[in-house]
């Protein structure tokens, strides 16, 4: 039976030139190669944004393995500096250049590859999905979510998820994310009264309550940490007046706070401690704060388990390394696929990702489509 | 005997094209007149001022009274604005019109006309001078200064000094000033270590010691007053960092106070108290402050006595008001001259000051000079 080629089909998919959010030709690919193999595929595309929808088997089976990655890829910056076109593939000493070659043609590739192969070869008991978007990088509202609503709405279900994601370090098989830490900011406005430095009674000056509210939001503990996760953080990240009058007291202070939370919190019960603190400090000055919240993603953990442990003992195997079970690094699709089935996170080394000359090693495709062909047998078996 | 007329000196001075800091014919016309009536005249020049030295009487005198004024005045503005040349010196109604009308060729005219009348009249047992600068409205860093050192040069004593600045807010006579508030700015810059929010154990923000050192510096009680003067202030009057990433914490944070003290304070005592509240701040984050301080003026005060008596009976004489001691309002060349002797100040309505259509009564410049001789008289009674 003839195998499906993980680094070709990368190469194939480099060569679609699918920046956010455009889907480049991508996913029509992958919808092809599927079809034959026998997925009912589907195109989920929502707010000018491609996604696909691919299952092998029946609907709704109690045994469902899903895949998810995304073919949108980031810009590639300063075209100058690249030494290889970014979106010609080339292949130089084994390694396979192009935007997108680790983060995640490749890992896309190596999931449909593996997927088709072993249904080809040995059809489960089971479900094969693969749930491809194409809206990542981007902002990610009519991307995965889109594919997940699909699913509910229409019935598809999934009894575990991996995301193909790079999620190792430096060295193939090192590690593999079983959560994620949430990510939100909030604007504060500090509204007070204008007014002459001299006579600062006769004026409301916000800056101190400014001061005041981020000493306190800056000081706060917010947890010491988990089993899986290190304690939460909160950064101001900007204060800002632009009064250019040593004699005038202004009558507006803007700051902003970025937090890093993990599961011990939500979004919502955070925005709640935010409002409160910044009730407070309004109080206190009789002044009037402003605040505006966007949360980028809330936290997920998958504690670790059947899923974890059938993922590390397929990487152990091919890779010969034990993978560590990590919940470091930014925001991923993982956060919205948490909701709907234990989720975990595999993937290549993620060095070059965003970079000029992003790359990957021809053999570490393979070693990937190999490790997800031997968790899909591991799992129906 | 013929009389100096006051308001037709104060007509001359405006047509005097005097701003900052152009001499204008202002202190040459001082000059000729004060040396008429047989005062030794000095020029006392220095870093492009032009500043006027007279003295009536010995040298060293015990008994010295002197006048600080300035012959400077502030750009006319928007010269459409004006319903009358700038300087024009246009009489209409009985109001003298034209830049420096009330601030302060008016004060300085009649202090010389009153000088010269005096002097001629009834020759004192003593000494009686008029420091005159053309550097008040600028830096006055080579104004009343500089003939403050030319008389510690050449041996010049003063006993007691009157700065005829516009002292009154609405009704001639009301308001005598014995002190004034110091004024001082201090700039900060706090210095921390750029890196990503999401990792703020690796970067070193310099926002939360920012926000902790306006916090204790707007919440420090400086002093509850004195006898004489309200509360010192401090007022936070800009905070900026310039930061538009939320994912990135950034090295720098500005921040900006301004002081108004008492005499409870110097400027140099509250330099080490910022810098040391600074180095508490920079020791607890980790964190580099630097700090930038500019003392636009020290506090003074001459104690209600001798001389604030003396000029608050020659205004309830002349006035029938009796004149309010305070220590309101800005800086002023006093807080120079208060090094040397006594000083108070006195003068007319300030309400037009530095305004188009700046304009002066001419009854009360005739006042004022009544009220100035009646202070020489008294004094050398």
């Amino acid at each position: 039976m003839t195998q499906t080629d993980p680094a070709r089909l990368t190469a194939d998919l480099i060569r679609c030139p699918s920046v956010t959010p455009e889907e480049g030709g991508a996913l029509v690919l992958l919808e092809t190669l599927l079809g034959a193999a026998g997925f009912d595929c589907t195109r989920v595309d929502r707010g000018g944004v491609a996604n696909l929808f691919a299952r092998w088997g029946k609907k709704g089976h109690a045994r469902s393995f899903g895949f998810n990655g995304h073919t949108d890829v980031v810009p590639v910056g300063d075209e100058a500096a690249w030494s290889v076109p970014p979106f010609g593939a080339v292949e130089r000493d084994g390694v396979l250049y192009g935007r997108g070659a680790t983060d995640m043609k490749s890992g896309v590739a190596a999931f449909a590859a593996a997927a088709i192969d072993f249904v080809t070869a040995t059809p489960p008991d089971g479900a094969v999905l693969l749930a491809i978007t194409g809206d990542e990088e981007g902002d990610a509202v009519d991307g995965t979510v889109a594919l997940l609503d699909y699913m509910t709405q229409t019935g598809e279900t999934m009894s575990a998820c991996l995301v193909g994601e790079p999620t190792c370090p430096e060295t193939m098989g090192e590690m593999i994310k079983i959560g994620r830490r949430g990510s939100m900011t909030a604007w504060f406005t500090v509204v007070g009264k204008q007014g002459h430095s001299a006579y600062p009674h006769r004026a409301r000056n916000p800056l101190p309550a400014m001061a005041r509210l981020m000493d306190r939001l800056a000081g706060h503990e917010l947890d010491r940490g988990t089993d899986h996760f290190d304690p939460s953080t909160l950064a101001v990240v900007t204060i800002d007046t632009g009064n250019p009058a040593t004699n005038v007291i202004p009558a507006h202070c803007n700051g902003t706070v970025n937090i890093r939370f993990n599961d011990t919190h939500t979004g919502a019960g955070l925005t709640g401690w935010l409002r409160a603190e910044a009730d407070q400090v309004a109080e206190e000055f009789g002044v009037t704060v402003e605040m505006k919240v966007k949360i980028s993603g809330e936290s997920f953990l998958t504690p670790p388990g059947a899923l974890s442990d059938l993922v590390s003992a397929a990487v152990a195997a091919e890779t010969s390394v034990t993978p560590e079970l990590s919940t470091t690094g930014g925001t991923s699709d993982a956060r919205f696929v948490k909701d709907h089935c234990p989720v975990v996170e595999f993937g290549l080394v993620g060095k070059t990702m965003h970079q000029v000359d992003e790359c990957v090693p021809v053999e570490q495709i393979h070693q990937l489509k190999a490790i997800y062909t031997r968790i899909l047998k591991d799992y129906f078996t």
